[in-house]
């Protein structure tokens, strides 16, 4: 599938300000970037940084006084792997790739080692595999509600699972939280995200199952396929699309991505969604 | 029903302390204690309180440097009011007494404003009433494991809900906490238990259905006739049976009770229990 | 002293709803009620109920779809009692009068057992007496940053001191929490207070000291005594103004205190202020 | 300096267990491993992985029912960087290196956004630099109690930070979180340590201030170049010694460093240290 997306960014600084960006399309070999353009309006110099252990693309930008517009804009294309579900099974921690491990961990925002018990008891008996990690998405789906402004940014799984609402990032939170409970190493994608009402940065979650790292949705809100990765990390703390330091207001942002190459449209794939690099 | 109760607890104190106890047998006219005996070995002053608002009798001992033996024994006769549970509804919070609405309030241990929305949607379509209190009470069996030592003085019904795990007073603190959510008044209760295994002081809760306060033990390890009350309060910040004030280092104490009438060993009652003095 | 003063509350419901509310002046003997109106237009039933353990006088509405204004007037007169803070001791737990004692347990937002340590390393060598809380009024005025928005209902006295900021009611439970913590009894205080800018309910604290309770307000925004008594409990879980059952609208509310006697504009007090019933 | 360390854990397995561990010193040109030995009696194979982006180095074990002690011996030589603390400033975000960039994120124990406040408060106003840090550790030192058994692992930094009491990973979390809310890059250390009684694994932090990694102990209670580090990470989450899946029962474990060089006693050092690889 091909892709035509961007962002635009529009800050109001006092004094001056740094700013750390994570918005353009992670570089690896599941996606092919055609063209992209980054600029800042009025100029200033863009540094740009590799995670080495993400491949997340981050830039810093240091702002003057007054009012600073950030636009991104990328044409891509990319190629989902399908697989059928039934036949994508659980690997045991035994024999796990070890560089998965550490996204069995509990972290900022997933508290995997407080919700154990729970995920044994509502998940323990499934069958391991990549339907187990779906009856984790439609469990989130069914007994957690999507409320805009429902949360924040010290809002953990936790919380999401107490007070059962939440959005995108929440969701994404708590399904990391039950796969890592269960032994299952899981972690935060942000994306651009395809099909999405109203467009904004989307975040779902992938778990490692079979021989590779599957995509999930628990919001349902967006294709899988149609999902452009921007960042991963353990979760929501490894991956904000911006970091402020100083003073700044953001003015509404636009984000947008629109498929390009000729199509039907698609009903949802049932099937099992790998987009990733390693 | 006829019981002898007690309890006998020692303390080791490091210089002086205050000792306050909550361990005496709640004085109203729903339990005729037909004699009781208070003492402390060596003797030292104990006067006497009853919270108004309550009825929870306390005890401030003023404790010198060595070993200290506190023993409690009651003779009490007791009347429990049995009803059908299918007769009792609920009160919309627009009829209910209006001594009871700070029950509806959120506690120490009690984050019922938190866990509105799981509470509406798990147990907000079952037909209000007694039978709706025992369903709670049924999900708390099933769904939190009983695990001593699994909790602390500072656990609350959010962490209890999150670990599904707890004791008894957890128990309680979650039953209270989902009733308060339904617009249910509901309190704390801390008890002489009969057949309790092994004995201890136990926490149970009481709920507002119908037109007065019926007893609910969702561990279901005593007889809800067999509740003999110490005392009553929000949640267990208000009925600790001690609180100390000073050094002192209890050894392990004993808590007993005995029914002292002729009787069959009668299995549990599947009937709505009272024994409340409001 | 005299004082008009009184409030304006309306609501805009959708189907119906149960309204509890808690904003007249507390009846007790350190206060004179000389007028006091209570209207409801269009016109409904107001249920009255008076807290027998605390005095707070609540009211219950049940309002139909629609608009409902609510106002209360009234004309009161209070003396204070002025002491000098030098003469004021503290009473060690053994010599409290018992029925002060449950104000020393933590409660919903006072969680004074997990700050004892800091309480005792930073006031534990003052002198006890009024002076060591009005040095705690002193820690927190100068350390908290009274921030309008920065808390909401589920903000506690740890999250406050973690965060130093916060408003009335968090000013107020961060002073309960570090008086129980050292021993002396505490409670939350509502009122309409003269001279608060803008005008506004108003939240502080009484801490038992000497023999009997003194008031104390570390955000330093009002005449202690001018401080008219609404509601008195363990912390704001107690003494909220409006609890809601159903749906409705707040409009902005209007509260009011004027003085009525002649007096000159005085300087706030440097003495220690009693105006309590107890 | 050149040391022999090592360690011996023996676990009692039920059924059987996967084991990760992270006891082995990392490989890093800061360190030269003279020899090491790895041993597991009974034998089995121990898979090892060094994560790419910390160089910790993991190995897992899957163990059969029955008693296995695991056995870590080495042998190196370190040399400890030492610098004017006084000439070490700080880097402003807008310049620091951007691969340090994600270590002012907040993480699992460290909850630098809420603490923000506090921390501007209280250390804000000092001159930046290496100085500013240690300012950073002499206050939890002097403001914080070691008190052993006092956390668990769920214990954060907001928590130790109201508690006043913890142990040495606790002392690290707060002094991470301080660092990152003032702008100061910090990452956690876990490590074998000189001089440290009783001989245990311990936990320390980096800052990253001047051009480089500074290591800082709040807890005083170790040679900062006698420290040689195991792993390092955002906080403890990343660094765990042993990590089971399965149940195993641990034995009293083992630790021991001894510095095998000719040396007197030193007194510890007032200079800044460094010892890593970045």
């Amino acid at each position: 599938m091909r892709f035509s997306l961007g962002c635009e960014l529009v800050y109001q600084v006092t004094g001056s300000a740094t700013l750390i960006l994570n918005v353009e399309v992670m570089r690896n070999r599941a996606v092919s970037i055609a063209s992209e353009h980054f600029t800042v309006s009025p100029v200033v110099l863009a540094e740009e940084h590799m995670a080495a252990d993400t491949g997340n693309r981050f830039r810093r930008l240091i702002l003057a006084e007054g009012e600073h517009t950030i636009r991104y804009e990328a044409e891509v294309e990319m190629t989902a792997r399908h697989e059928d579900p039934a036949a994508i099974g659980e690997v045991p921690v035994s024999e796990l790739p070890l560089e998965v491990l550490p996204f069995l961990n509990p972290s900022r925002y997933c508290q995997s080692d407080e919700l154990a018990r729970f995920a044994d008891r509502e998940f323990g008996a499934l069958t391991p595999g990549h339907s187990r990690v779906a009856a984790i998405c439609d469990w989130i789906h069914d007994e957690v509600d999507y409320v805009s402004l429902s949360s924040d940014t010290g809002t953990t799984a936790k919380d999401t699972f107490t007070t059962r609402s939440g959005v995108c990032r929440d969701f994404a939170h708590l399904g990391i939280t039950f796969c890592r409970a269960l032994g299952i190493p899981a972690r935060f994608v942000s994306s651009y995200a395809w099909q999405l009402e109203p467009p904004d940065f989307h975040a779902v979650f992938e778990a490692y199952v079979g021989d590779r790292w599957y995509l999930f949705d628990p919001t349902r809100k967006a294709a899988l396929d149609g999902l452009v990765r921007i960042g991963q990390g353990r979760d929501a703390a490894d991956t904000a699309f911006a970091i402020f330091y100083g003073r700044m207001k953001p003015k509404p942002m636009r984000v947008w991505i629109e498929r390009t190459d000729p199509h039907a449209e698609e009903p949802p794939t049932t099937e099992a969604v790998s987009i990733s690099a390693d």
